[in-house]
């Protein structure tokens, strides 16, 4: 075994703390060029090893062993460097390695499909698995890692316990959509939708009714997992597999639920600020600018609460005054649509928004009724530059009225036991869903959903 | 809105500090009955508000305004309590609540299928969403929570990437092992397997292909998400979705897995000891007696690592020996059964231990061949008790080598990608596969793989 290898992360974390990193040994690295440009004397290598966003510049010269390999190693080729950190407080890195040894751990052939040049976010998605090679993508995907954290820190923080709702399941939450069905080969090795489990089973859309359970015994519970939609939507904001984060509360009305959905957003912001500065400074600079801004605005006050009937009114008020919707029809009852919640959150509000109480005949049918008999308690949080981010309810906790409407749409049988819970014990609650994927595109700038997702999955799109 | 209730686990943390509770000004507490009884004059209730494992005692006396709807309150009943932290030095609790006043916040009907008694696994499997309800499925749920937060602070303290890899996918790691097949309605309705991504696909059986692709850009990464089995294997240690903890490391061979996975494991009985004293202490004392000293065991000294060549030798002498196994044939090349594995780790090591460089035939392609040419550079993580709980390897690098595995297999096509990270920049690599739940098991002592996920999915199995 060699000497364990020292990491770019401790670097830059041990001179960031003070420490004169010229005062160490010489040092042994491992990682993959991203450039090399050799000019005779002196060649300059730019080493990423994958654990901090920056590179570091190796420095060598034609006196290195194997200077002749060294100044003709291509982009992408795995080696490890073994040399003197040097201090250059004048340089824009603060730091370089003056390289005594170089030694190839992967080659890399020319036909690197990612060269020097800039690459079209399109022409990475069709080569997803080597883009978080690429800045933007290292850049997208820590931060995914570091906001996955940072959602069980939340939530476990505060005493919420963490769910793995089942992804395979018997039901479907909102009653529509359409899933992905689960076939297994029968005895002839024909497929079969129900031999396995003997009786139809399809990919999950959301964990809420099942977690809705656990609040029951756990009082404050969250899932944070895959959802599947099987819908051919070929938008910057569908996909056929994403996460969904959905805590449900118990002994907690739709104020309350608002409450923890405004904290948990500002907690998501402050957290990728402070754990990923580096990233986050890429995405102001370089995929959206105005970010920090943005950002910024959402920590500064408490979210708008506003009820959808004064919305109605003031977007019908926003036509008369002569403001050109797409879909400029707009009356109580209907569902907004995306350019009518960004007016409202951007050019009303501007700032996040929660819109409340929504007439009941939009709405999912476990949603709470209220006294009025034509809306339910269910809020959606738009904020600018997205439109809806979160969506929320408090949920029916009346066996007899939420018995009634499950009738009515016919999904009554296979969620008997969901009705129960309202028989033994079942108290006010309510819950909220957020798309991960969706609030990392948020969080980043970054436009489409594809370019979140490691390896994404949409309709007539499965290349890995 | 009501005054906000404090928890149970609040009063706990904070007496447990040293804090006189029954200075505090009265309470309010909501949570659900676990038993009533009633003497007339005065009665208990034993309240679970599911924020933590112990119950609060509620003394109630027939002054008490409502005392006759209070006195009827049956097991499973939410309600909220208001009164005053009474300390109790001299009983089993060190506290309780006086009620002032108790307020029926949600009714349970006689028919409620969690009585006082106890009440089988088996039972309560058959009532998976209402368990969790019982301090058994408390404890394991809570375990499970904490736990999964335990792993991602493990790896991400590492600098691990954590890695959504794909659930839908096209490929199969293992090139064996039974898959779930997706399905979508056609333009007829009819359902098709190629319709929606035009292609077949199937729900994932493992992250490690994809996430080591990650690996060759982030270095350290490691997935932690559900996976899927189509196999009717009707045991206590298989369900068809399950959660897997796949890590994979860059510029690592097999002792630097190794050494992770004693780290990791360490850590995780570490971790729970720590963080659910209470859950711990009752699956040691009610499920399985004996916990807390096999799981001591593990911390205290460095795994054993052992050959499989030797270990084939340690059997054949234990057979010679007298030894009796259900399966006595014992040689070179043949896959170890558990009986096999748990005699190694339970008589000869007494503890845990790696076995290693296993016959190339009977493990995977992706390992690395030895420079003998039998077998691969594989190990199995086995620990008394469990037999098998992680297994890893170092994956073959070199393309050539890999190429002729992949073409003699069958499984090229398709995966040239996985390949190509070998001419790219591929270096030395390696990682391992922990079974999420197979881990609760091993922690907790529960014995069934189904009393350890919230809703388990096996064959025939889908209630919820």
């Amino acid at each position: 075994m060699q000497p364990k290898a020292i990491t770019i992360r401790e670097l830059y974390a041990r001179h960031s703390q003070g420490e004169d990193l010229s005062a160490l040994p010489p040092v042994l690295l491992e990682g993959w060029i991203r450039t090399n440009r050799d000019s005779g004397s002196i060649g300059f290598i730019s080493l990423n090893d994958g654990t901090c966003f920056k590179n570091l510049q190796v420095v060598y010269n034609d006196k290195l062993e194997g200077h002749d390999v060294v100044s003709h190693l291509l982009t992408g080729a795995a080696i490890s460097v073994y040399g003197k950190i040097v201090l250059t407080p004048e340089m824009k890195q603060p730091f370089e390695i003056h390289a005594e040894k170089v030694e190839v751990l992967g080659d890399c052939s020319a036909d690197y499909p990612l060269q020097k040049k800039r690459h079209t976010f399109e022409y990475l998605r069709d080569e997803a698995y080597l883009r978080p090679r690429t800045n933007t993508f290292a850049a997208v995907f820590r931060v995914r890692s570091v906001l996955a954290l940072g959602i069980h820190e939340f939530f476990q923080g505060k005493g919420f316990v963490y769910v793995h709702t089942p992804e395979i399941t018997g039901n479907d939450a909102e009653g529509a959509g359409q899933v992905f069905t689960l076939m297994t080969p029968d005895a002839e090795g024909k497929l079969s939708d129900t031999e396995f489990f003997g009786r139809r089973a399809s990919m999950t859309v959301s964990g809420q009714l099942h977690v809705e359970a656990f609040a029951m015994a756990f009082r404050d519970v969250y899932t944070f997992g895959p959802t599947f939609r099987a819908e051919k939507s070929n938008t910057t904001r569908h996909a056929s597999e994403f996460w969904m984060i959905e805590p449900e509360i118990a002994f907690a009305d739709l104020e309350d639920d608002m409450d923890l959905m405004e904290e948990c957003i500002k907690f998501c912001v402050r957290y990728v600020m402070e754990k990923c500065p580096d990233e986050m400074a890429f995405f102001n600079e370089r995929i959206a600018p105005g970010l920090f801004d943005k950002l910024n605005a959402v920590l500064e006050k408490p979210f708008r609460r506003m009820e959808y009937t004064e919305g109605i009114q003031i977007l019908q008020d926003a036509v008369k005054a002569g403001h050109k919707f797409e879909n400029p029809k707009i009356e109580w009852g209907m569902d907004l649509q995306s350019e009518h919640e960004r007016y409202l959150t951007e050019e009303v509000v501007k700032g996040p928004v929660f819109l409340i109480n929504y007439p009941k005949e939009i709405k999912a049918f476990y949603m709470r009724e209220n006294d009025d008999g034509k809306t339910v308690a269910a809020c959606d949080c738009l904020v600018p530059g997205e439109g809806e981010i979160i969506g929320g309810s408090q949920r029916e906790e009346r066996y007899e009225i939420l018995e009634k409407k499950m009738e009515a749409i016919g999904n009554k049988e296979g969620l008997e036991w969901y009705l129960n819970l309202r028989k033994w014990g079942g108290c006010i609650h309510s819950g909220f869903g957020i798309g991960f994927d969706r609030l990392l595109m948020y969080l980043t700038g970054i436009s489409n959903i594809r370019d979140t997702e490691p390896y994404p999955r949409t309709s007539s799109q499965l290349k890995y």
